[in-house]
């Protein structure tokens, strides 16, 4: 099993007849989301996505991944929430949040286009500067404010520096199949597309074009990771709550909400896990929080941050459950060296595997915060291999969806996210919002 | 003035009366705080560390500081906790969140120390390979397990490249002044060794040698940094809420939190702020959260996030406030550039400062999240100088502790934090654990 939901550290806050009473529910929502007929059932395209995807798109990828590692020192990514949260986690999940540092034979990758920074933009115009580059910008529509601000400064930068004909080789766009000003730039400019698929919301995208071309060019194998996500998709295909670990971690995670619990803390214990909580974070709070309702989610690494947020967690006000995840099979064996000075008392550990005693720090951690009151999930993924990552990512995706639907909610719209891009815009003066933009101006 | 609290955001829904009552309480907690007739009274060096810290150790941090800068491409700073977020939070602050890609001049730093994660030391070690590099174990007791674990790693790489008389030049020691065992050993190993302070604890420690001795390597003026926090410290000795921004601050938190408020969700508008909060979560949880109270702390960076937890914020259960990090003065020119194909409708920005479009992102999110029914608190900080990063480290470390008096806590604490380490060492048998060793593996 790649992964096993492990409820032992739950089960002394939620009883069996909590469990017996919401399962109803679960399966009526994930009956719901496989038929369609849920709010939101037009946005289910990766539902099917691991197994029902454009062959010859993939086969366009690996090949334009195979000419950015040849012809490239640094590979800017340009997108923002869903472009860009998902391929992150992926090169950082599998390669290391050191990633730039420690890649051989790949291409720096950063990703631009997330934020209105100036020094940022700055600092990745300054990296590129005496390299080889290409760039892959990502939006649906092109107009998207922080990725278009982006991809004017670096397409400006590749026409300055190889030449239009020399450009169009090196931009690489992903948006929609047919409409926007993007894809009509781009048809004319001469880029190479890839797709943004009508069906698929930006935080279930990481699997589509979307994340696939960033994530093939840090070198990971993409048929594995589809792989993987095909496997979850049969997995999690088996009714009834005991057969389906994701129906049980939605039915945790809404027993809890509704017994009062606001914050969800996804838990790691490695650097390496942190993208993917930020990914994590954008799939849940995306899909739930609306209509006044949803946990809050949040993520910590430990035992970093067992010395930050630990003593909250521990001791402070009682509204919050975590969701660990557990790598079972290591992948390091670096061990605890003998010290013949014993300066901190640790001999008594020499020579054991460190990946051991930081399974233990999670075992005395999740005996410690259940006593302190904090039910704890455990997610036990089987290994750090490309192909568990992809089932994680589709476990991960049906789990929010069914869970939405349990909320009550439409678990694949963001309509709040309108909501700043409509002042912004309003106070920047744009055309047609004039009568906005002087009631916002007073209230500032 | 450095900082200016705008509570523009928070008036509608707090009122006056609601401040005017809970400023006696403020008031105080701060006299409490002043006069050390609180809990935890013993750990309030922090409060005159601005001006009243040893001058003879400050010289010997900045000398070592520059034969580290002379001797090393790589520094390794070991740590955890406050041992380890004020000095990253700092370096990246005022470099980059990408400050081992663009430092000019000063070693690459990399922080260890700071998890039980095989892959992630292995990382560290390979990064040392072929080249020159120096540490800086920072640890009071020397028995915590984290730092001592990488130390054992990191001393003995050391001298199997330069020899124990080599290695004796590259080891910097921070930790207590007399006790303990590292503090022994250094001793007699010829280590030079600088002092964690016995009255101001791990969270509170960036302005002592703790963070100093890696802020200066990074090229940081640690006196305009200090010089920065005594100016706050001047500041803010102020009485009277009505002159005191980080009594307000205070005041604006209790109430929130006694109005039901659970999460305070700390908002930057750049990368680079992104450690600030991490620093700023472990001060704020680690000091509030316990005795079954609290806020919890959580943060994010726009407008990146506003593509992930935006939704959330705005439309999702209302159990949050924010405080948003305003920083007025942009350190960064960059603008918008005209272009002629203008595939994202967007020239009617062009020429427009992208400091100015961020600052509009940040207006329209204010009025849009207010509007969306969350209480947003804005802290004006003047700029990006280290000097203004002084004086908001104190800013924060001041109304915290005010804060914590308010809550009835003893915020220089941490008591929550032994539980996980207790577990941990039970199960891994350490010797005097035997008892607990048994019941502890029976639950897992």
């Amino acid at each position: 099993m790649v992964i096993r939901l492990d409820d032992k550290f739950v089960k002394p806050f939620i009883s069996e007849e909590e469990i017996n009473a919401i399962a109803p529910e679960i399966e009526a929502a994930a009956k719901t989301l496989r038929e369609g007929t849920g709010k939101g059932s037009d946005m289910r395209g990766w539902l099917n996505l691991p197994e029902n995807y454009d062959r010859a798109e993939f086969a366009r990828i690996k090949a334009a991944a195979a000419k950015i590692k040849k012809t490239s020192d640094v590979f800017i990514v340009i997108g923002i929430g869903g472009s860009y949260l998902g391929a992150r986690a992926v090169v950082e999940f599998l390669g290391s949040s050191r990633y730039n540092q420690l890649r051989r034979g790949t291409p720096e990758i950063y990703f631009s286009g997330c934020n209105i920074s100036g020094s940022d933009l700055e600092e990745l115009l300054s990296i590129c500067e005496g390299k080889d580059f290409c760039i892959n910008v990502i939006s649906k529509s092109g107009t998207t404010t922080e990725p278009a601000v982006a991809f004017r400064y670096f397409r400006a930068l590749l026409e300055k520096k190889y030449g239009t004909d020399g450009a169009r080789e090196r931009i690489f766009v992903t948006t929609d199949k047919a409409r926007g000003t993007l894809k009509q730039f781009s048809d004319e400019a001469g880029y190479e597309t890839f797709v943004v698929p009508d069906d698929v919301g930006g935080r279930f995208s990481v699997l589509s074009a979307v994340g696939l071309l960033p994530i093939a060019v840090s070198g990971v194998d993409i048929d594995e990771l589809m792989g993987g996500a095909a496997d979850a998709m049969r997995v999690l295909s088996a009714e009834g709550i005991e057969n389906n670990d994701a129906y049980k971690y939605a039915a945790i995670r809404n027993i809890l909400y509704r017994k009062g619990k606001c914050v969800e803390i996804l838990v790691g214990y490695e650097p390496y896990q942190q993208m993917f909580c930020e990914w994590w974070k954008q799939l849940m709070g995306e899909s739930e929080g609306k209509d006044g309702k949803g946990l809050y989610p949040s993520s910590v690494i430990f035992s970093t941050d067992l010395h930050s947020l630990g003593q909250y967690i521990q001791s402070g006000k009682r509204t919050m459950f975590e969701t660990v995840l557990s790598v079972e099979n290591p992948d390091s064996n670096a061990e605890l060296p003998y010290d013949s000075a014993n300066i901190d008392g640790l001999n008594f550990l020499a020579g054991m595997k460190m990946s051991d005693v930081n399974k233990t720090a999670m075992n005395g951690t999740l005996l410690a915060h259940v006593d302190g009151g904090v039910p704890n999930v455990v997610i036990r993924l089987a290994d750090r291999s490309t192909r568990s990552l992809g089932y994680m990512i589709y476990f991960f995706e049906f789990a929010c969806a069914v869970s939405g639907y349990v909320l009550g909610v439409n678990p694949f719209d963001q309509p709040g996210v309108e909501a700043y891009k409509k002042n912004m815009f309003a106070l920047l003066g744009k055309p047609g919002y004039e009568e906005m933009t002087e009631q916002l101006r007073a209230r500032l």
